[in-house]
C-alpha cells in the first residue's frame, strides 16, 4: 500500500461553502486526486445555500428514479381516502409489486390503519458505587421527574419528556428518556434535552460516579429486541380482511395457501431469529424514505415487523402488520429538500400537524406490499403444488 | 372516508413508457388527482429509456445530497490506498463526522479490512408426512448435491452453488442454498437458481408433500441471528489499532474513556437486544448506498455488527467491526444509473471484478464513523466527569 | 409397535392414596407391566399424607445427592454474615467449584448482594375488532386499574397486583399483569388472581372478542427477552471487587487474563445469542433449587444473566452478575418437604418472610461460581500462555 | 456485618471422605455452626462410597417426590410402545396433566419420535494478529482435520469428532467441536478432548496468539440462538395427529379453540424474545430429569423448544414439538446411582446403547404435556368464550 502524508484535504470554502462554486471546486480537486468526472451529480434544481443542515462537503446529488404506486386506500385517522405513493428506488419490479397489492387492497375496501404509540428516546446509563446506589436513584429519578422533564425541556419546544424506563444490570441504571417530538423524527431534539436533563441531574445526585449519554439501549440506527417491545418513533399497525375470491382473481392464489404458508414462515422466522416474520417491508419503506426526505438508515429499525394473520370459515382473511419502531418526521431533516417536499406534499403530508398521516400510509402500504409478495411467492407454489399433487396422489 | 371506484389508473404508455412524455404525463395526472406539483423531480440527466428493470411508473428523480469525505487510508486486500468517499444524505454533521474518523485512522496508519466470507442465499423450505421422511431428505440433499447444483447453474453465469445448509423442525426441513454470485448482489439470481434447483428435486423425491421457495431463513431485507451467524452477502472485518496520542490530539478524547464506555455499552447492547453492539454503521452505509446505486433496502440486514475493541497496557487502542450480511453489488441493480456509476468510478469500483474492493472500502469508512461517534460521545463525558470528580472526590 | 388397549391404568386409592400402600401397590404395577424394580425409591423418612399439593402418583423419592459449601461470606440487606450453602448434584467437582470460589470471596471481603426488583406476573392476551379498540382498551385498563386491583386480589392474601405492562401487535393487547407475591414463588397465586381480574374485566369491557389468559408474555418456565429486561421474579445483582493478588495466590490466575477473556467471551454471548454471557450460573441454581425444595423446571429462566466487569489500573477486578429472573420462594410448593425445610432451616430461609435473604444467598453462590470456573479456564490458558508465548517471541 | 476469620472449614476425611461418619461429622459441624438439624437428609439407602464423581462435601440426600405417569404409548425408532414415566417434582398437578396428556395421546394412537441429530461439542475462541491470518486459519483447519480429531480422540473411547463449525468476528475465530458421545452427555468427554485437539493445534500452528478453551460459543447450560439453530446433545422431534371429537372428549376443548390461540401465542412468542413458542416443556424434562440422574442445570438448554401445528379441513390437529438441545444420558454422570438407576430401568433405558431411546421417550412426555397444560388454558377460555359470545352478539 502507497502510504501518503495527509495533505490532499477536500476543499472547504470558510466564507460561503454551500454554493455551485465550492462544489465545483471539489469536483474538481476529485478528478485531480482520482480521475473520475462527476458531472451527472451536477444536476440538481435547488440552490445550495439551503444545505447548511443538511450536508457538508457537497458535490451535488444523487439521482434516484422515483415511480408511483396507487391509488392506495386508506382508512386511518389522519389519512383518509385515496392516495398516490412515490418510491425511490432502482429496484426494478418494487413499484409494480406494490401497485398490484395496492388494487388487492383498494378492492377490499382499503387499508385500516392505526398509530399505537408515538415515542422518541435517548438511553443515558449511570453508574454507581454498588446496585444498591442504583437502585436508591431510579427512585430518585421518580421522585425528581417534574424538574428533570423541566430542564430537558429548556431546550426544546416541541420534544416534551414522557416518562424515565430504567433497566438495571450490575452497578449501573439504563434508561430510556422518552418523549413526544411531533413533526420531527427527534433524535436530534432528544439527545439535546438529555444532554440537559442530565446536567442537571449529575449536578443534584451525588452517587453518580460516571454518566453515559448513550448505551445502546436506544439503539439509533439498529435493530432491537427492547424497541420491538416498547417502540420507538411510530408503533403502527395496518389491517384488512380480504375474502378468498379476489385473491384468486387477482393474485392467481388463495387464501388457503397463503395462511399454510404463513405457518412455516412464522415457525422459519422464530428459529431464524429474524426481527420480521413477514416479508420484505423495508423495500417500501426505504423507496418512501428516500422519496419523502426521511434518513433512511433509519431503515435499520423501521424494517423490524410482526405479521399476524387468521383464515377464517368463510375464507376471508385478516392480516395485519405491525411496525414497532416506524422513524419518520415531516419536518426537519431532508424533509423540506426541493424533490423531498414534493413528494410529501404529493401525499398532502408536507409540514406541521402532518406525521402521524404520513406514518398511516407508510404502514398501508406496507401491508400492500406483503400481500403482494406473499401471493406472488405462493403462487408459483401453487403451480408447482398441482403437479406434486397430480403425481403425489 | 370517502369510498371511491378503482378508476383512477395511473396512465401508462404501453408503447414507450420509459421516456419523458410518458413519465410527464402521469405528473400531470397527479397534479390533476392531487393539486401537488411535482417540478423539481423532473431534473434529471440521464435518458428514461435506461430505466426498463429499475423502475415501473417513473416520474422523475429523488435529488439527494451528495458530499464527499476523505481521503481515506485502506489497507485491503483489493482496495488499497486512499479513497474519496461519496455520501448521499441529507443528515447534518454525518459526512463531517465520517471524515474526521478517517482522519484520525489515517494518521494511525490506515484501515487493515479482510473480506471472510462471500455468500448469498434463497431459503427453500420442505414440508414431510414426518420428521423421519425430513430427516431422509436432509441425507438425499447430499448425495445428490451434483445434480442439484447442475440444475441451479442452468439458470445463471455468475452464480455457483457452493453447499446447502439444514435446518430441521417439525417435518419441515429449512435449508439455506449457498451461491457466491460475483459482482452481482444476487438476490435475484439466487432466487431463479434455487427455482430451478427446486424442480428438480421436487421432480426426483418422491416424499415432498410441499415446498416453499421462501421461508424466512434467507432473510433477504431483514436482520437476523442465522445471518449475523453464518453470513449473507460479504462478512468483512475492518480493524485498527490507535495510538492514546491520537484520540487526545484528534478527537478530545482518550483510550481509556472509550474502553471504559465500550464495556457500558457492550452491556447495553446485550441486555436490549440490539443487532449490533456499535453506534452508528448504518449511517455510512445508508449514505454510501444510495451514492452508488446499492439497494439501500438492505441497510436492514446490513446495519448488523459486531464492535470488539482491545485495550493494550501503552494505552493502544485495538478497535474492530465486523460486518457479517454486507449486501452489496457493483454490477446490476441501480449500479450502472447515471450518478451511481459516476460514484462507484470515484471509487474505482465500477464494473467487473470491484465488489470486494467495494466491499472494504464501505467496512472501512464504517470503522471511522465508529471511532468519530464514540468519541464524541465520550468527549462530552469526558467533560462532564472532570466536573462530577472535582466535585465528589 | 405392538398397538395396545389403553386399560394398564396406574393404580388409584380414591380414599387414602397418599399413603406407604398406596405407593406400594403403584410399584407392584410397575414391576408387573416393566419387570422393573423399585426399591431404593422407597428409602423416604417423611408420612407420604403430606403430599397432596406436591406430587400424584406417588410412588416413592428420588435420591439426590447433597453437599456443602462454604462459608459463603454475604453481605446483603437480608442476608449478613456467613453462610453453609445446601447443594444438591450428581455432578463431580460442582460442590468442589463453588466452595473454591466462596473462599476467594471471603478473603476478598465477601459478596455483596441486592434485590432490585421483585414481582411475578400473568400475561393475558385480548383480542379486539381492529387495533383501535385495542389501543382503547389499554387506556381503559390504566382508567379501571383500582377496580382491576381489587377483582384479582380477593383471590389471594399475600400477592398484589402493582401494574400492568402493555404491548400491542395487531389487534391484540398483549399485558403482563405484574404482582408481589411476598414469600411465594408466586406462579399459581398469580394465575389465580389474573383470571379473576379477567373475570371483571371481560364482563365489563364491551369490545373484547376473544381473551386468553396466556399468550406466551410472561413465558413461564421459559426464557425470554422481556423477562430479562423486566425482571420476573427477584432481579438480583451480586457483586464484588477481587485484588490481584487474591487471583495470583487462590486462583493461579490473574486479573489481566480474566479480563482478557471475558473480553472475549462477550463478543462470543453477542454472537451466538446467548441469554447468559457468563460461564454456568445454572449449576449452582440447580443444586441449590433442589436442595431447597425450589421449582427446577424454572432453572430454564433462572439461568439466565448479565456479567458485567472492570480491571481497575490497580489491578483490582470489580465482577458483578445480574440475575433478571430468579424465580424462589421460601414457602408454599417444596419448601416445606422434610429435607428441603431442613436446607431451608440450614440457610436460616424457612418461612415468612425469607424469600429476598434466599435470593441473596443464591446470587452470592452463583458469583463465587462464576469466578471459579472462570479462573479455571483461564488458569489452563494462562500456562498455555506460556508455552505459546515462549514459542512466538 | 459481622466479619469473620476463615477459619470455619468443613470437615474433610482425607482418608476416607465418601462414608457416612464423614458425613456424620459434617452435619455436626453444620449443626455447631447453624444451629439447624439435617435428619431427614440422612435417609439414604446406598454406601456413600459409591459417590466419588459424583459430589464433595457430601452430607446426605434430598428426597424429592417421585410420582409415575403413563401409559405413554411412544411410535419411536429406538422406544417403541408402553412406558411409565418416572417424574420427580413437588409441583403439584404435574404429573397428572402429563398423565392426562398421555390418555389423549394414546387413544390417538401413540407418539411419533425422531431423533434428527445428536452432537455436543466444545467452543474453543483462537486470536490472532488480524483478521486475515484468522481467516486462513480456518482454512489450515480444514486441510488439518485428520490430525486435529485424532488428536481429539486419543483421550476418548466414545467420543468421535465429526466436524469444526467456525465463526469469525474480528481478529477472532470462534469455532464448534462437534463430537458424537455415544450414552454419555458428553461435556467432560468434548472438553478432555477438544483440550487435546488444541494442544496439538496451537504446538503447529504458529500465528495463533492467544486461544480460550470456551467463548460462549457451546453455551453449555445456557440457552442461545446457535443451539437451537446448530444442536447441542439431540435434537428431537415429537409429533402426532389428533381427531377433533377426542379433544372435545377428552379435553373438553376443540382443534378450533386450540389452534387459535396458537396463533396468538406464536405472535406473543416472537415479540418476547422467548426461546420455546410452547407452554411448559421445563416441567417434564426437569422432573425426567431429577428422577434418572440427569444434569438438571441443562434445563436451561434442554428447555427450548419450537411446537408446529397445523389444522386440517376434517378438524384433525397436527401437532409437534421440536427440542432441538436435548442434554441426556444413560451413562455416567448421575445415572447410575440408586434410584437414578432404578428409574432409568423402568424405562428400558439403563445403560449402553439406550440414549436415544431415553431421548424419544422424553420428548414423548413433552409432546403429551403441551397437549395437556394447551388444552386446559384454552378449555377455560372456552367457558369464558360461551358467556362473552352470548354477551356480545
Amino acid at each position: 500500500m502507497a502510504t501518503t502524508t495527509h495533505d490532499k484535504r477536500i476543499p472547504r470554502d470558510s466564507d460561503s461553502d454551500y454554493t455551485r462554486e465550492a462544489a465545483d471546486a471539489r469536483r474538481r480537486f476529485l478528478k485531480d486526486q482520482t480521475g473520475a468526472d462527476l458531472e451527472h451529480v451536477t444536476s440538481y434544481s435547488f440552490d445550495p445555500s439551503i444545505l447548511p443542515g443538511n450536508i457538508e462537503s457537497f458535490v451535488g446529488v444523487a439521482q434516484v428514479p422515483l415511480g408511483v404506486a396507487g391509488p392506495l386506500l386508506v382508512d386511518g385517522e389522519h389519512a383518509r381516502g385515496e392516495f398516490f405513493v412515490p418510491l425511490a428506488t432502482a429496484e426494478g419490479t418494487l413499484v409494480a409489486s406494490y401497485n398490484r397489492g395496492m388494487k388487492l387492497l383498494h378492492e377490499a375496501g382499503g387499508v385500516k390503519v392505526t398509530v399505537m404509540d408515538d415515542v422518541m428516546q435517548r438511553a443515558p446509563a449511570f453508574l454507581f458505587d454498588s446496585a444498591r446506589e442504583s437502585r436508591a436513584f431510579a427512585q430518585w429519578l421518580d421522585d425528581h421527574f417534574d424538574e428533570i422533564k423541566q430542564a430537558a425541556e429548556t431546550t426544546t419546544k416541541s420534544g416534551k419528556l414522557r416518562d424515565i424506563e430504567k433497566y438495571s444490570a450490575s452497578r449501573i441504571l439504563f434508561t430510556r428518556f422518552n418523549y413526544t417530538t411531533g413533526d420531527a423524527a427527534g433524535q436530534n431534539l432528544t439527545g439535546k434535552a438529555t444532554a440537559a436533563a442530565c446536567a442537571w441531574i449529575t449536578a443534584h445526585h451525588p452517587a453518580i460516579r460516571r454518566f453515559f449519554l448513550e448505551s445502546n439501549f436506544a439503539t439509533d440506527k439498529k435493530s432491537s429486541q427492547v424497541n420491538m417491545l416498547r417502540t420507538r418513533g411510530k408503533r403502527v399497525v395496518a389491517e384488512a380482511t380480504i375474502p378468498d375470491a379476489l385473491f384468486r382473481r387477482i393474485m392467481n392464489s388463495s387464501t388457503e395457501v397463503m395462511f399454510r404458508a404463513r405457518q412455516v414462515s412464522n415457525l422459519g422466522s422464530f428459529m431464524s431469529g429474524v426481527n420480521n416474520n413477514g416479508a420484505h417491508s423495508a423495500n417500501g419503506i426505504t423507496a418512501m424514505f428516500i422519496a419523502t426526505g426521511q434518513d433512511a438508515a433509519n431503515v435499520a429499525e423501521s424494517s423490524a415487523a410482526f405479521i399476524y394473520a387468521e383464515r377464517h370459515d368463510n375464507g376471508d382473511y385478516y392480516y395485519s402488520v405491525t411496525i414497532p419502531s416506524l422513524i419518520v418526521a415531516t419536518y426537519g431533516g431532508g424533509t423540506g429538500l426541493a424533490t423531498q417536499r414534493e413528494c410529501l406534499e404529493l401525499l398532502g403530508c408536507y409540514g406541521d400537524g402532518k406525521v402521524r398521516k404520513f406514518a398511516e400510509i407508510v404502514a398501508a402500504t406496507v401491508l400492500c406490499g406483503e400481500l403482494s409478495l406473499g401471493s406472488a411467492v405462493v403462487a408459483e407454489e401453487w403451480v408447482d403444488a398441482h403437479d406434486l399433487y397430480g403425481r403425489n396422489r
